[in-house]
């Protein structure tokens, strides 16, 4: 489906033209077409490839979808391939664009995603004089915005652990714990899946050797990389907290258990005790001389309490109880 | 055993030459030979080292089988071994698939697979354009076929993994999840030992300085380095996720055991309470008022009852049975 | 807010001009101002953006705070994020300093942080002879100054760890370890996030290529990175020991419950005994003659006695209770 | 102690000289000499030393022995240190065999290892198209004889860890296997030290700068390190497995004591249902009317009877026992 | 402290100069000063580094102690901190050599450490045609010296290590071994603190570009460097070792806590069998028959013995006892 499709010279947009007559503006020099697409259907795609001569199998992975991230040149164009990622109801929903950015045109093609750029464009319209250096700016625009949603995401990932670790030694609480780390680490596994692989190729539009269009746009695609970077430290830190709590949680769960195994053992020692005295009196040999006192059974009761009150504060001052 | 051997111009086929006329095809310029064989003998091997001057180490190892996947360069020709994996019967069969390919020949050997290439030879057939880029488009197209391949088996295992993940805090399930994620560990491990070497030779394939004979291939084997790169993070993730889910399990199995010997002893506990009761009545005292009234035993019924409900409430509300 | 501003010529002080009045000293030969902001407004950061010339993206960093450290090179100036980290009832408190350093300026903003920096002003001004070398001294300086107190962290950080593995092994101290241990584990991963980017940031401005600025400071910038690795061998050496530390003591505390459990079960065996005994007297046969023997009761508590004594003994010696 | 030593001019064997006369064929253009030396003494590697001119530190080496796998280069020769590897009675036994290779001489001496050579002199005279390589081809030989004894090691290793994989979940079983992985992990790592080095160093002598004397063999050494590197990927993988193994027979052994206990807690429980039948009805109260009754005593013992089955049938549907 | 210092030529020793006429024999070509400090005081070093033109950096270094070891380029000097270690009592004792190295001079500064070099003079006097080559032989000297000193310690921290493995599994001494583990797992790292960071530096004295006064020695500091990664390769296995050691003995406390639980509770379970049957016989039915036959008493005493010998011959064989 067609968002919208414009062509820009010396950084202003100069006409709308519909999808058939993009090649009218890209013969003309200083100008670019930038064109969005969503949800392309294969006849979108075929009319793109022929108007903007696409390499074949960068228009197969973009209709393909479900790439991981990547940055292909293609002689003197680019093919980015990112992650849009929504939290859509606790789970992560994973969406994509693809953008081609040649000499004079660029492209993004959206899918499974509801997040749209339109801000981005009007953001740029809103600065001519960056706009003014091509489509690598309208590249670094759309990689950019990309990149500063998986910040609520990744804020979102440490508010939940945060939330896990205040009751990581809460008794009781260890099982439901450990459900919640592990979803949290299935989530933070998918947003490292966006990053890592883009943190590495973006190192290669910036220092050394670059893509020619990107020649003058290094600082920015620094910038892109930083912030890449940022977030995948977060990452790798959520990462390790995580496996470190588990760990500890689900030790916890183990502790919890024994001891509450601990205590009724002890309790049912405490009746040991008062049915092991109960047993002795309760013997039938003849000459049990204090079982025919008057005075027998209520001392006979006093001492049962007595000894079973001793065991309970002796398990009590060992800390066993 | 020859599968087929076909000789190609411009892109395609002009003639199904035996065996031993290949060389008049090799020396015809622009002309190169395509030939497949399956679980060759040694005679068959040995004749295509003759008439293809083909490495003596390349030939051994791909007579041997059982050898890492690598690509090797032999002076103008290329020697690559992929492993080709199978699911029969819940266990991954590793075949092989030697390749040869150089400036006139490409030469295929299956070893120890059922699964064949014919498709791919079709496929190369009906776009002439490709194929007459010669024996290096051959070997990528087999070897495209080969990742491609992979990909039902990751789905595979991923599918596994995710049946298993959903009752990896189902009680009772702990241990049957142990023992199928440590055989599911197996097969990506297998998975894993046919990917990552490739990854690695792929990469020499594309960028920096390449074998001449894929000098105009670059964008085609950057593809498959892609899609062994996506495979690649597939089998990571599920590694990693398999650790995890182990260390869950497993102590999730020592949880249960020790819950189910908390709440025997909890029961124990309460039996142990009426025990104690019923000894203390069974003592042989002289005086013991209540023995002698009609509602004594009754009462002490009643209160042995109360006794063990009280506890029994007592160790509910404590969630400790 | 403006700590202060200085202009300095052959390592000598030579004005305090108001920020507005910068530029007259920036075109001298020889000359360059060194200002210290803290807490910019937005207004400081734009006037200092158009005095020195400073870059879009870098100003918006210092502005925006919560950077990754880093150092960034924009053409010939270099902008340098690092984190000051402080102590303060027992949280690491996160703050930040960037500086600018350009040929003939140097700017550092600092944010969050009660930490100054008047001292390498003073420092600085004492020993003219460096200072000569310009803003690359200064920014060395500011940087040396920031390594140096992560030192006092370390050691507090370690002294910490010492004071838990000395009492590691310790009964009843398991569960408290643990916990001082993950909350010592989140204060290591602060210092962590603040010392390894910049260790290798700071590798890039000595040996190979080093921005121009730098070229005859690269002793100096080594011995920076020398510290930063110093502090970061520790860092890692801490995280290992901790982790190493977490699992003994989880170990531990299941292995306390456990023996608890295991001394509560010795000691109902040991009632277990006496109850049996009893029992067995109090069994209603009519032939049972040591029932009707004088001796027959305390005979009877003495082989009680004895039976309970010899099984205490027996656990005992086996080390069971 | 002299194994052999011999002259070999063109691939052919000339001459066996004494040890002092092989200065006078070192003189002889094409010619070289290659020595076998075992368990050499001081006299006879220092005799070594002054005909081959070999340098003080890899005689020193060669002498000491204890070195970890390597390969040095000394001006134009090589010095080869590789550790030889025998299964003696259920222990890996380490030899080490070290090769000087010059232009003009080959010599191995070999310590602490029954492993002889003289398979590979024999092949190497049986194709003298191969030996006229030279020096460079007695080492690789040497080399890939060495290599190729540790694939029966792996094999062997592998053939117990799956004989240990087989009862992995076996009960009863897991202590033994414990003990079992470990002592196989002890092995592993002794072939891997052997290994991990060497793959290394033999990487240094095909693709990129060479030692020029294997300027021509580059195929046979990377054959070599492929051989290596399948080894090492073995052991990775071996290694990686008993980790998980072990990880997984701690808990198994863990769960398989808990188990056990829990199933006598049930049974204990079973008995305390019958104790506390028994206590009530042992109790003394005058007025207990089912006791004076002839259907008292069976119907008691039944009433005990099905309260035992009936709570040994509970225990046994929730799989407690 | 001044230890010696003395002037060398042409590798022989020619004059024992006092400190302050070190220059005279500085300007002498082929002619270097060899002093060695011990403790030395501010004024000493601030001595030395007016005689041999030190940098303030390095001097400061070395003034500071605490280093971590490395080796730094100063102009055409070189700068080297090694830790030495000494085992007091249990503990490694870790103290410091810097040698400052130039083309005229070698300078050592020893700290905190009872270790020598006497020896090390005495044997590079013995040896001239080494000592020719100038200060980077001393410097190779000293360094080769302090890593021999190296290899003792791992042989006890290694002997150790096989002491704790040989009872790895034995009973009883889980706990203990833990804990000598532990304390190992220190010593280790502060072994390998020593070893790490000087095998990296080490490795840029040879191959590739080195500095001008060791190019002629490259196959010595390859030695070292060979050294240091023996040692280096014996404390990743050490570590590798502890901690599958350390996992196992935790599990094998844990089994070993829980097998005497189940231990106790089977006893337990015996005697629960004799009560309950003494139980039974201790009720009060009037018409109980068998306790009014003179053989009652001893069948019943039989049954229970016979029942509790059943019961624990069933629980032997079951190994559950």
């Amino acid at each position: 489906m067609l968002i919208n499709c414009a062509a820009y010279q010396d950084g202003r947009r100069i006409a709308d033209p519909p999808l058939d007559q993009i090649s009218d503006y890209l013969e003309r020099p200083g100008c670019f077409v930038w064109v969005a697409l969503r949800d392309a259907t294969a006849q979108e795609l075929d009319l793109m490839r022929r108007e903007f001569d696409l390499h074949d199998l960068a228009v197969e992975d973009a209709s393909h979808g479900h790439q991981r991230p990547k940055i292909e040149e293609y002689g003197d164009s680019l093919f980015v391939v990112m992650q849009l990622l929504e939290l859509v109801g606790g789970e992560l929903n994973v969406g994509e664009v693809a953008i081609f950015a040649g000499p004079n045109y660029a492209l993004s093609v959206r899918n499974r995603s509801a997040q749209h750029f339109l801000g981005v464009r009007e953001r740029c319209e809103r600065e001519p004089h960056l706009l003014r250096q091509g489509s690598a700016f309208v590249m670094y625009a759309l990689m950019d915005a990309v990149v500063d949603r998986y910040f609520p995401i990744i804020d979102l990932l440490e508010t939940e652990l945060e939330s896990i670790e205040e009751r990581i030694f809460t008794k009781g609480r260890a099982r439901s714990n450990i459900e919640r780390l592990y979803a949290l680490k299935g989530q933070v596994m998918v947003l490292r899946h966006a990053v890592a692989p883009m943190l590495e190729y973006v190192g290669k539009l910036y220092g050394g050797r670059t893509p020619p269009i990107c020649s003058n746009m290094q600082e920015y695609f620094r910038d892109v990389g930083d912030h890449l970077a940022r977030i995948n430290a977060s990452v790798d830190a959520i990462r390790d907290t995580i496996g470190t709590a588990i760990t500890a949680n689900l030790s916890m769960a183990t502790i919890e258990e024994s001891e509450i195994t601990k205590r009724l053992a002890a309790w049912a020692g405490i009746f040991a005790v008062a049915t092991a005295f109960a047993g002795i009196w309760g013997m039938n040999f003849d000459y049990m001389p204090e079982l025919h006192q008057r005075w027998g059974y209520p001392v006979a009761i006093g001492i049962i309490v007595v000894a079973c009150v001793a065991v309970w504060w002796g398990f009590k001052r060992a800390r066993w109880l």
